[in-house]
């Protein structure tokens, strides 16, 4: 084991935490909230829940719902010149992985200034961010709890991932209620795109074993819960479930980083503008199977955690029956198959491959893969 | 699953980690660094070491080594004193639970003014603490990720607990490197309150999943790194393993918080002035048993985590064998046995069971457990 470092914000989770809100921003010093969400959010009702609690504890506020999915960089600019004209004090972000990457994105430039293709790498923030409160809608991203901002150029169409430790919020919000108003077919991208943090956190090369723990967990959780969660929209306790093991996914991939799924889910979303949840339950079999002869043993952890039975198995085995668990569990929700059901033509894969070795992702992923090895992971999918 | 919060500080883990001291005080604004630790530190050499790395950095300092074993209200007032004189703008704390807890005892002075007695209990600290960076010297305490601090009422010998948010710190550094020093007796006595700290936290009221993953890994990596550990003071690897096991079940213990056995060994220590983890050691296997009709389900998987063959039993035996387990672990690395080897007596036990009664820690005990019952358990150990 290597030096490591590991953080978390400080987390509120359950039923009807929502209401902590207003008195976690005052908490931390606010009076002015500028509160980042999206349209789905605010026609589901929670804008205004959340408002109401901001107010009922004497807070000033204003909502902004421009970031759309994938949030772009000319919405953060417009962000930031909304937050510095009125002179707010804080932020809340109240979403999904978007709205809350968007909040992050904008409560960087608040302080720090310029243009948010200033701040794309690892620790290129100078200067603390305003207080920044995260209030999760979907049980999958865990942006509320992540190191990580994604924003995507507009011109150059790809995903620009900032990671820096003044990115993890001060305070994460995780309340189960807030799950009942998604579809089916959000849930079951989120919950993958969950599994998938879980995974490649898990077999990450800078997992340990404070992440591991948390890791398994969410893989355990999900494999049960997932499904349960899909089916229906008023199974709370499914929902609490899941929203836990997004949690501790979060946790751990804050921590330990992703690998060759996110990298390559990155420029596809980029360039299709499509959700990052359906890309990832595509490719993450495929990307399984790569990387199995890098960590056969913990492929075998894995699927354990997914409930298969493997005494007596070989690892070999056991590590392959962590990839069909996945694909049945992928199948049992309905997720799409093929990435080009989901409008990805072989023309593009050449570009996207360069894009996706060039990702801060792959570092960590537990086998080496070269320009043409992702090319022959997306064709595969294609 | 009820609303919880969780909170952990930002944690640098690995060996040579000492060395990021100066560092991580610079990154959180500090320029002159008020250092507590002991005089056991100081003799083993690691405050110079700490020194030379807040001196390389260009930050001005002041070492102050007076806070003993179970430090006293007296101490932290002239702590403070030596603080403000002198316009010092953040706390390092090197040791083992007594150097932190007094270095954050000092901190809450040094901000919130009065006596440490003013903020016994939870919650009453109202100004936040200059920033704060602990490193641990021992694999037990943890004091360098948790919420509490323990302080020693000279007048009426009694631990008086300090619980808030506000005693996390900034920053824990946990460098396996200064475990080296100890010797077995401290080794066997720290491991045994990680242990402690890591059964208490996994079947205590307030016991969540994310407390859980941490807990029952603490007690697997403790099952067989504590007996190597105590075998070798340069057995570096089980010295890590240690260092690990102790943050694991940090993080699990200052969320979930304890149980019986601190509640019974805070008033037994201030009375005595005792080991903490000698304490521990002793009752450990005492309480377990009166508590384990409370959560049997929870001692069998505590069996399996430290390493028992439980398939075919019955949830009872599992449940048994963990008690057994724990005081084969004991007996393996001479711990004492009872209490009258320590010098309780008879007597004492009327006043130290309505003590523990009071003890906040036995709030969330899993068991209900009056003053006779605790005097019961008293006299079962003497
Ligand atoms: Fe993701
Ligand atoms: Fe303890």
């Amino acid at each position: 084991m290597e030096i490591f470092k590991f953080m978390v914000p400080e987390i509120i989770f359950g039923r009807g935490t929502l209401k902590l809100v207003g008195e976690s921003a005052k908490r931390l010093g606010a009076t002015r909230i500028f509160l980042v969400s999206d349209e789905g959010v605010l026609s589901a009702g929670w804008v205004d829940e959340a408002v109401k609690h901001l107010k009922d504890i004497g807070l000033e506020y204003q909502v902004w719902t421009e970031p759309t999915e994938n949030p772009k960089d000319f919405e953060i600019d417009h962000g930031k010149e909304l937050y510095l004209e009125t002179g707010y004090d804080a932020v809340v972000g109240l979403g999904g992985g978007s709205a809350i990457d968007a909040a992050k994105a904008v409560a960087i430039l608040a302080t720090n200034g310029g243009k948010i293709h200033d701040y794309v790498g690892v620790d290129k923030i100078e200067k603390p961010l305003p207080p920044l409160i995260c209030v999760a809608t979907t049980a999958g991203a865990a942006a509320e709890v992540t190191q990580f901002a994604i924003i995507v150029d507009s011109h150059r169409k790809v995903k620009m991932t900032i990671g820096s430790k003044s990115l993890v919020p001060d305070i994460a919000i995780v309340d189960p209620i807030l799950l009942s108003t998604k579809d089916a077919r959000l849930t079951a991208n989120t919950g993958i795109d969950a599994l998938t943090h879980a995974i490649e956190a898990y077999v990450s090369v800078a997992a340990t074993p404070v992440t591991d723990v948390n890791a398994l967990k969410a893989i355990g959780i999900i494999s049960t819960a997932l499904r349960a969660s899909v089916a229906s929209r008023t199974n709370i306790k499914a929902k609490t479930e899941m929203a836990m093991a997004s949690l501790l996914a979060g946790v751990a991939m804050s921590n330990a980083i992703l690998g060759a799924v996110h990298a390559m889910a990155h420029p596809l979303g980029g360039l299709l503008n499509l959700p990052h949840g359906e890309v990832n339950s595509i490719l993450l079999p495929h990307v399984m199977r790569y990387n199995l002869i890098a960590c056969m043993d913990r492929y075998a952890d894995i699927a354990r955690a997914l409930g298969e039975k493997i005494d007596g198995m070989s690892t070999r085995e056991a590590a392959e029956r962590a990839v069909q668990a996945v694909e049945q569990l992928c199948q049992d929700i309905g997720a799409k198959r093929r990435l080009s059901e989901i409008g990805l033509q072989e023309e593009y894969i050449p570009e996207l491959s360069k894009a996706a070795a060039e990702d801060v992702c792959l570092i960590t992923n537990p086998r080496d893969a070269s320009v043409d090895d992702i090319a022959a992971i997306y064709r595969a999918a294609l």
